[in-house]
């Protein structure tokens, strides 16, 4: 007979009863209230009790109504640390009890995508927490394949840093770092220096590149930057952002530019400074399109690449943040108990004013 | 003591003389006319006699007035067969009366972007024959840095199907298969028929793909690639290449789509049938920028590549032809002597009425 | 509710009855005889009704006793193509009722190995079918991790040409021509012309090499090799194959020599013949270590690798399989139905004698 | 007309005079003694006076007898810093009165082995310094190929650190670090803490390894790894060593094993621990055969690479310098003026008791 694991502590017991959450309830609208405890839903399915979350951009980007998958009622959040409350009879890596890092993207393993690691674009996954299914801002949350989507939470380890690994770190190392490239001695440009330019630029000294460029419109970050291992900062608010790069390079460009805003402006400045031979590594969401000057760069033997996160790193980047290589934990500037955040949100959402980058939800 | 190979035929000593070349008099203007013969400058150099030469769609681009880099009076050509006449001291890998193949780029091999093989870039050379110095579409050629530029012909090999290693073959296969990463199994579309486009086609079968969809306006062309080992023909002239595409493949879209014409609605159909994960190789030569779609390629995992072709690849394209498995000369439509060059023009210049693809100009 | 997917046929109701299976009975002892049926006994299983299978090498090592792992009383094979009869309820990507390929390695897609695309290193699988569980040659068989280590069968393929993708064309395409980085041009030895050393062959030509020898000492074979599109045919009976291979390439040796037999002797040729920068490919079986001749090698920029087949490429080779590039069905000479596997373990045990290769087992 | 560039200054006018030099005398005899000032030979050759040198492990094993190509007569070293006092006339990118960095490797860039930047099997060059021509432990050296085998000294830069660039640092990276692959999380054991050993300590870390295990039998060579950056000392001298490292991975063995001895008990080390999946990178030079256990390797898919340094990376190596990320003096232990070369060698010949690594030699 086929086991299922099952929950073992009654006062929690998924299905039976009601939790917090954080609720998107149309443009410009949150709340903090209650919601059904999820439940497994299918055999590759765990139910995951958060301790620890954060707020992504992204989600900011969803409360304008920029997302129109996200409908209303819908929990957001797709970053967290958690224990494993329940699985279904399919998932064999993870137990009860156990405590588990989340991936934002839902990995089957078993489809094309996912065999190739393009598990970005899983055909039962990709990123739907808190975008099609709901999320993890919340006190419980359900895991669809569970095998691909939760990693071991290592021993000893420090919770805040590790929910950098959720969305953040990866997505600037795989989506940044790996599809530029970077090798050790390259120049190294990143444009814009919010968390993801941040996550970027930790992730690229993987590499021990010579130079790296952070380009932003904000001197505070751009100081973060520097604090990070930025080897030279661009204030772009003179409009002479790539001006400056190819002055700095005599001329040259960089071997990597990486896009990490996602605006004409922005990706205008890497098509402006890149190298012959080099790499454009785009990792901004672009809500429009941009103009590519083909007529220049046709014969320049450049590399342009767009991905969404895969998470496929995810082992690689747990081994260097254990080897001490890596302190996620930097990125961390606000922390909140995870039931004041709505406050977590304000602050969130005034980065700018507040000197945030990410902040850590505590439950 | 340093020998350097002199010239053994007193009748062709180079620098004495006159010969005939085909000239570049500002748009639209071009002659077969006398030109003073080619001597050394440069101790790298050579002076080649040509055997056979070509005509690219690059130098009715020139002829058109396109291309600012080429000034009136400059001999055109940049493909071409030929004797070794003379060599400057610091030439070590040809001798004075060896058959050479030249290539339409000019490499030192010693700067840094050639250690890199991005030869295209060299900084003392890449694309200069019949643009920034005089071309192969005469009787006689300087080519600078000849160790890097000049490939020894095959014994027996056939002149007319050498000619295409001068750029032809290795631009398709270096912009299109291989930043393409052409593997087996894979689903490819070529967009444009032209010599170029089937420069691709013909190989981009090295790596066994499992579909080609050929794309174009015109269906003599597309009647061509199929002979040449396209497996599906798709005539764009209804603007609905994209779609059909789309709908052979199952809405997956293609693994690589490789743009051969060089304008923004057949860029456009590349970023409209890429699938996830898959490769947009661009090889057409662009004069105006293109939209690209972010906004909707930003998270499809894409990879899109620019390149100037390096000839990096000649001496492998060599073996293959060499082996049989690609035979060169199926690209020769036409056949003219090297002083009919002037006709060769009209009818190269009239390609899809006279059927042209490449013409065989012999001398 | 999660619903699992029950047996529809009740005259084939697993764990209810009896099946005939090829059993190992200790060295040279095996039997067509009656076993239980197979049953599901984890949430990953499928049971799958046996309607082709074949006969492998590696079973003739097993019934001399060479392979330890392998306990008296076990169903030998780890090849078949079948039907799914029942599945476990963690198993999503396949159906009852459905035909698949059965895969030699096990693949649980979710543990470390797995996601590195080493399949056959997965904590939970790899070769495990015929050798530490109950194999194919069977009426019927439980196959674990039924998702990961089965294939959909392609709609109007044939059985038999779709068995070599259990086994012996990833075998020899991934260990072989992958792990040697057969490329376009490139000059290819393949020492053996068994089964697996044609599989290497007929995957070798995916890339356009521009020269294949193949290595054997039996004339037969080395007939059919030339058939199969080698080049040069070598009979190393005289004990100087490596000499010829060294005067046919004049001294330069081979870009990659792939070892298919699995003997000091025939490693040796490969480390003989491999020229500066190339590779050779460990495909054979090995029964005792070999003598590495580093002193002459350290200096030669030699790669050299093993590898017991992952299956990963079982995609790619169906899309290459149904493109028509290639004709597994070629590697079957002997067929027999599957209640006559015991003739068929003489004629394949015959071999040479037999002129056979692979045999086809139906039911 | 070609212009050759002369020589300048006349008091050092090659060719007219004698200048110092380290002359092998056969096994166990060497002088520092008169010998005739180099000539321009060949149109790439250039003349340079030697600043810096330095003494290689290579030398000692010359000194022995051990290497078969060096001849009575011959002045040794491979390595050097030094000003071009004058150029043949191929020679292009270098110039009188410049500094310049001399690779042991001398490469035409030319040959096909060069293109495929495998300079150390250069056709017309390789690894000839000091070994079939005369070599950099003089006053004066001819390089041959110059544009291939020199490097623009950085302004600024210190020639102690630099020397370290003309072989044991690009030896260490390209051998050993890029062969062996190795990867930001990695966990990597150099087997040998010998100068060599150490130059793939300070590379690998360019990659970001979680851990890297040093193994020797000379506790101070530890003690010197570990202030470089290993992670774990291993004493090899109760011939555990392998067991070790399988009991600190708990068994998996290592992701890389880099061999920088050349005995066969050293590459046994790493055949034990590497883990399947894993590569061994071969460094050191070997002068017998080693028992290779594919009994026991042929199914684990290891990479087993071996290489002769071919200075592709010097480009690379010389930014990662520059940028601060690697400062080479630390492996000069030793100073001595290049006239006590006769002390200097004493003392790197008794590097054990010595505690020497690289010794630097001015001049």
């Amino acid at each position: 007979m086929i086991k299922t694991e099952e929950v073992t502590n009654a006062n929690t017991t998924p299905g039976t009863g009601t939790m917090k959450a954080l609720v998107y309830h149309g443009p410009g609208k949150r709340a903090w209230e209650d919601k059904p405890h999820p439940t497994i839903q299918s055999p590759s399915d765990a139910i995951v009790r958060i301790t620890t979350s954060t707020i992504c951009g992204t989600d900011l980007h969803i409360l304008k109504g920029d997302v129109p998958t996200v409908t209303e009622g819908r929990i957001l959040g797709h970053e967290g640390i958690g224990v494993v409350e329940q699985i279904g009879p399919g998932v064999s890596e993870f137990h009860v009890g156990e405590k588990v890092i989340i991936s934002c993207v839902t990995a089957c393993l078993k489809c094309d995508f996912c065999k190739r690691g393009i598990y970005s674009h899983c055909r039962n996954g990709g990123w739907i927490l808190g975008n099609t299914i709901d999320g993890t801002q919340a006190e419980y949350v359900r895991i669809p394949q569970a095998d691909g989507s939760l990693y071991h939470f290592p021993a000893d380890a420090d919770e805040e840093a590790m929910v950098m690994l959720s969305d953040i770190l990866p997505t600037g190392f795989e989506c940044g770092v790996l599809n530029g490239q970077v090798k050790p001695g390259d120049t190294v440009a990143i444009v814009g220096a919010g968390p993801v330019g941040l996550a970027v630029l930790l992730t690229a000294q993987f590499y021990s590149p010579a130079a790296i460029f952070m380009i932003d419109l904000d001197d505070k970050r751009l100081a973060v930057a520097k604090k990070f291992g930025a080897t030279t900062l661009i204030n772009s608010a003179d409009g002479h952002a790539a001006q400056h790069v190819m002055e700095l390079t005599e001329g040259a460009g960089v071997d990597v530019a990486i896009e990490a805003v996602g605006i004409p402006a922005t990706f205008d400045i890497c098509q402006n400074i890149v190298a012959p031979g080099g790499r454009i590594a785009n990792v901004g969401v672009h809500g429009k399109s941009v103009e590519l000057h083909l007529e220049k760069l046709w014969d320049r033997n450049i590399v342009l690449t767009t991905r969404l996160v895969d998470t496929v790193t995810t082992p690689m980047l747990l081994k260097v943040v254990r080897s001490g290589k890596l302190q996620p934990s930097k990125l961390v500037t606000h922390r909140f108990p995870l039931n004041d955040i709505m406050k977590a949100y304000d602050t969130f959402g005034n980065a700018a004013k507040e000197g945030a980058l990410k902040v850590g939800l505590t439950n």
